[in-house]
């Protein structure tokens, strides 16, 4: 398969790029590097990244910007980079990708489990979440051709300790990468997949 | 209580101010008559409403514009829609409102269940509702001196009357509105009621 993935060189992408470039083919695209540069929070960047690519089999985005912060901490810009980022980011990729997923491909986006189990700073994140995961659920009731689904990774333990964070209860971001290989390589369509399910 | 009802002149909001006018004092705020008039679509324009009502001891929103239509034909229009009104004017219902609710007091929100049980042509509505469900379960993890919930309405059968749809599978709009007393009156915080287990 012709594997694009958004958010290549983060912590999540780089080993999700891992697990799949022994058996596909990986084409990297990041906000400053990799094969072919993208900006998700805009549409005509996307529309270039898949002019550039053209056709693929699955697109896969590790990507995605959203504050934590504290609820009355939180401004209006935060709200926004939430929405135009991590939530329309995504799901513009799916509304162009669309015309570039060759049949019986797949997408698959990226929330977080704090969709459903949230902690103190993680509003605007939560929000974003749980409207991907919604998101995912209805559009694939509407298409018929590739799949889409939601990755919801719990807290990466490489991303705790960068944080200065106990890691003891994280998921090692190669634990991580399981779900979204699953996602690509299953049946799943509409679905949120749990990172702690594939563990 | 004091209960402001923003939408309150609607098929919702109308039956929820008549279950609870016998024992509390209504502010109803609709888009172009009660009380006071709101856009919450607009910062300024709850700001303007809280400083006319004063403080209150619950805030119900029974409003939020989305738009149903097919996956294929959702505009930016659609969605920008669905996120700065259903979503982002609700949840400034709770950033604003929030100085103004009484200790004790409670914040309610609309939702819908086609966040979790969506239909084709839900797309955008299916995000928003997701994305306030999962807001107010965050939010409420930060917020100690009121409580704040989701009503997530079934469809409700004046409503599909009005589309011309069988609504042999709806619920009443006067059923509907008890999910909201259930929310001011009860204990919940950061939960989603689901309609169909108040009636
Ligand atoms: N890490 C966790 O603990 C965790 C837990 C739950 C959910 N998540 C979610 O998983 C996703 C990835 O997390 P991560 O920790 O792997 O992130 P990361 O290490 O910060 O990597 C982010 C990746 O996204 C790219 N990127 C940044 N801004 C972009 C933009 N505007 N357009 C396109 N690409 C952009 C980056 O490219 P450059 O390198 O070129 O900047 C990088 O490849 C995020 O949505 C995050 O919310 C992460
Ligand atoms: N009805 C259903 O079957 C159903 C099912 C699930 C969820 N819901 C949700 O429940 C909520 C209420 O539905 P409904 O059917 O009762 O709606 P409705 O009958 O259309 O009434 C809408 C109410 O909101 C007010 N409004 C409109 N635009 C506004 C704005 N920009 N700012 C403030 N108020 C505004 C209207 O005021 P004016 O009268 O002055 O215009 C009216 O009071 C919506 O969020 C809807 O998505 C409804």
């Amino acid at each position: 398969m012709k594997v694009l993935i958004i958010g290549a060189s983060g912590t999540i992408g780089s080993n999700v790029a891992d697990a799949l470039s022994s058996e596909h083919e990986i084409i990297r695209a990041n906000y400053n590097s990799g094969d072919v540069q993208v900006d998700i929070g805009n549409p005509e960047s996307i529309s270039a990244m898949f002019t550039k690519t053209g056709n693929v089999d699955a697109v896969i985005s590790t990507a995605g910007l959203a504050n934590f912060a504290p609820l009355d901490a939180l401004q209006d810009s935060d709200y926004q980079l939430a929405l135009n980022n991590k939530l329309m980011g995504q799901i513009n990729l799916v509304r162009i990708g669309k015309a570039f997923i060759n049949h019986g491909g797949s997408i698959t986006l990226t929330s977080g489990i704090l969709s459903r189990q949230p902690m103190p700073g993680s509003t605007a994140i939560s929000m974003a979440n749980g409207a991907l995961e919604s998101f995912a659920k209805a559009a694939a009731l509407e298409i018929e051709n590739f799949r889409v689904n939601i990755v919801a990774p719990a807290f990466v333990k490489e991303t705790m300790e960068m944080m200065g964070m106990d890691s003891a209860y994280g998921v090692s971001a190669k634990d991580t990468a399981k779900a979204y290989v699953a996602a690509v390589t299953g049946s799943d369509h509409g679905n949120t997949l749990d990172v702690p399910d594939y563990v």
